[in-house]
C-alpha cells in the first residue's frame, strides 16, 4: 500500500464564532490532515511537536485511526502551540487573538525511518523551512509532493516559501493567497503564473465558492456544498488537503482526472468539518455518512446535456 | 414551437471598466435576453418600449434573430431610457453614473396578441407593476413564468415586487439581493424563504462563483467558467436569463432536471457576453462556438467517481 507522510501543526486551539466559543480544543494542521485522510485507510505518519501538556487521548486519536505519531516529538518540559480566533458574522474572516508557538519554535522534524520512501508526501501549512526540512530527509522523490502554505509566509518568509514552492508538485492555496503571491487579480491568470513558479497542479480554495484545480490548459471546478449554516470554518482547509491527499494516496493515480476525484473527496470531507465546532465532526464521521455526501455531490454537479 | 415572451429594457448604455469606455450603445435588459434566447431559434417576442432617438438598425438585430419586435413601442417624440455606468477593479461592484427613465416612465407594455398564448414568460428587470400587467395579459396561465428583479426594487417598490414574486415560477436574484429580499446570510436558508413568498424554483446568481438552482430540497450548482478576463460584466445576468428561458422554450421541458441544463445554457451564455464591451460578443456569437464552450462546461464540472 502506498504511504502518506503528513508535516503540520498538532496544537491547542481556543474559537469562537457567532453560534459559540470554545475552551482549548484539539487542533492544528496535521491534526485535520491525519483525520481527514484516515478516511481512506492509508498508511500515514504524522510529524509533528506537542509540549507535555498535550493529553495522550488526543494523540491516541490519531493512532486508532492508524496515523502513526512516531513521528510526533513530545517535549516534556515545553507548552504545545496554541492559536486563538474568533470569526465574524459572514464566517469568511477572522481576527487571530493570540498565537503562542511555544514548542513550535524550535521544531526539527524528523521523518520516521518506515515512511521515508513513501509515494505522497502532504506539507501542511508551517514555515516553508520545516517544510523544505521534511522534503530534503525523504529518501528518494516522491510521486507526488503537496503544499498548503498561507499569506503570512509571504509576508514574513517570501524567499523561503519560494524555494519550497519550486519543488513541489501540488499547492493548495486559498484565492486572495493565490492573488497576493502573483499579484494577478484573474485567478486563471494567477494560477498560470504558479505554474511557473514550479507546482505542475494548482488548487484554488475559494471557501463557500468551491475550490477550483489548474494543469496546463485544463480546469475544474467543485463547488461547495451549499449548507444551511457554517457552524466553524477551522481546519476546513487542512481537511481538504487531507481529503486530497488521503484519496490520491489510496487510489495510487496521480492523473488530472483523478485529481478532479480527489478535490470532490477534499470538498465533501470539509463540508462534514464546518458543521461542529473543531475536530468534532471529522472524529465521529462514519464511511456511510461520507458516502451519502458524495451523492449529494454527484447531483448538485452533474447534469446531463448530449453534446457530439 | 413553443412561444417565448420577453419584456424588459431596450435602452442605451454607457460604459466605462478598467479596460475602455464606451459612448451610448445598445442596452437593456430585454436585448440581452432576446439575444441569448435567439440562440435556441425559439419563437420570441420582446415587450418594450424606445424613443425617437433609436437606431433602426438596433431594432433590426433582434428582428433578424426571429426576436419580433411589433411589442416594441417607438414613441418618436421621446427620448430612450438610458444606463451609465462605471466597474471597478474587481467587475465585481459598479457605481451608476447616470440614469435617464425618458419613455420608460410611463410605459405600459403591451404583448402582441399572438404571443398572449405563450407557454413561457421571461419578466426581465423593470418595475414589478410592468411586469404584473404583463402577466395580466397572458390568455390562460403560462407555464412558466421566470422573474428577474434587482435590490433597486427591494428599496423603492418592496409591496409590489413581493406582489409579482408571488405569481411567478421561477425567480433568478444575486446573491446579496437574495440576501436582502430574506434578511438570510445563509444562500440555503434565503433560497428556502423566497420558496416560501412564492416561486417554486430560485436561482442564486453569484457573478464569477456560478449559479446555484433550488427546489424543495434539491439543489444545483454551476459553476462560472473561469476566465483570463473579464472584460465588461453588463448583461451577464441577463445573458444568463435568456438562455435559461430561451432552453427551456426550445425544449419544452420544464422539470428540475432539464433546468439544471438550463442553468448551464445560461452559464455559457453569459461567459460569452462579458468578453466584450455590450452586446457586441452576444451578436456574433455562433452556435459551434457555443457547443465548443458546453464541451468546457461538461469538462469543467463532471467527475467520475463511481457510486453504488
Amino acid at each position: 500500500m502506498s504511504k502518506l507522510v503528513i508535516v503540520g501543526t498538532v496544537a491547542f486551539d481556543a474559537i469562537e464564532t457567532p453560534f459559540g466559543k470554545t475552551d482549548k480544543i484539539l487542533g492544528g494542521a496535521a491534526t485535520y490532515i491525519g483525520l481527514a485522510a484516515s478516511q481512506f485507510n492509508v498508511d500515514s505518519a504524522a510529524v509533528s511537536i506537542v509540549g507535555g501538556d498535550f493529553p495522550q487521548e488526543y494523540l491516541n486519536l490519531l493512532s486508532d485511526r492508524k496515523v502513526d505519531i512516531s513521528g510526533i516529538e513530545i517535549v516534556k518540559e515545553g507548552k504545545t502551540f496554541f492559536w486563538s480566533g474568533k470569526y465574524h458574522n459572514d464566517m469568511n474572516t477572522r481576527d487571530t487573538l493570540a498565537t503562542e508557538l511555544n514548542v513550535l519554535a524550535d521544531f526539527q522534524p524528523v521523518v520516521p525511518a518506515a515512511y521515508r520512501d513513501s509515494k505522497i508526501v502532504m506539507l501542511g501549512n508551517l514555515h516553508p523551512l520545516v517544510q523544505l526540512s521534511v522534503l530534503e530527509q525523504m529518501e528518494s522523490k516522491p510521486e507526488l509532493v503537496i503544499l498548503d502554505t498561507m499569506n503570512f509566509w509571504m509576508d514574513c518568509a517570501l524567499d523561503d516559501l519560494l524555494n519550497v514552492i519550486k519543488k513541489v508538485d501540488v499547492i493548495t492555496i486559498n484565492d486572495e493567497e493565490a492573488r497576493q503571491l502573483t499579484g494577478e487579480y484573474s485567478l486563471v491568470v494567477a494560477a498560470s503564473k504558479i505554474q511557473e513558479m514550479g507546482p505542475k497542479y494548482v488548487v484554488i480554495k475559494k471557501g463557500e465558492h468551491g475550490a477550483l484545480l489548474f494543469h496546463k490548459d485544463n480546469v475544474f471546478y467543485a463547488p461547495a456544498l451549499p449548507l444551511k449554516e457554517v457552524f466553524d470554518p477551522t481546519g476546513a482547509g487542512d481537511t481538504f488537503a487531507g481529503g486530497f491527499a488521503g484519496y490520491l494516496t489510496k487510489s495510487d493515480d496521480i492523473s488530472f482526472e483523478n485529481m478532479k476525484n480527489a478535490v470532490i473527496y477534499g470538498s465533501t470531507l470539509a463540508s462534514f468539518c464546518v458543521e461542529k465546532f473543531g475536530t468534532e465532526r471529522m472524529v465521529s464521521l462514519k464511511s456511510s455518512e461520507v458516502h451519502q455526501r458524495l451523492q449529494q455531490f454527484k447531483s448538485l454537479t452533474q447534469f446531463d446535456i448530449e453534446l457530439t
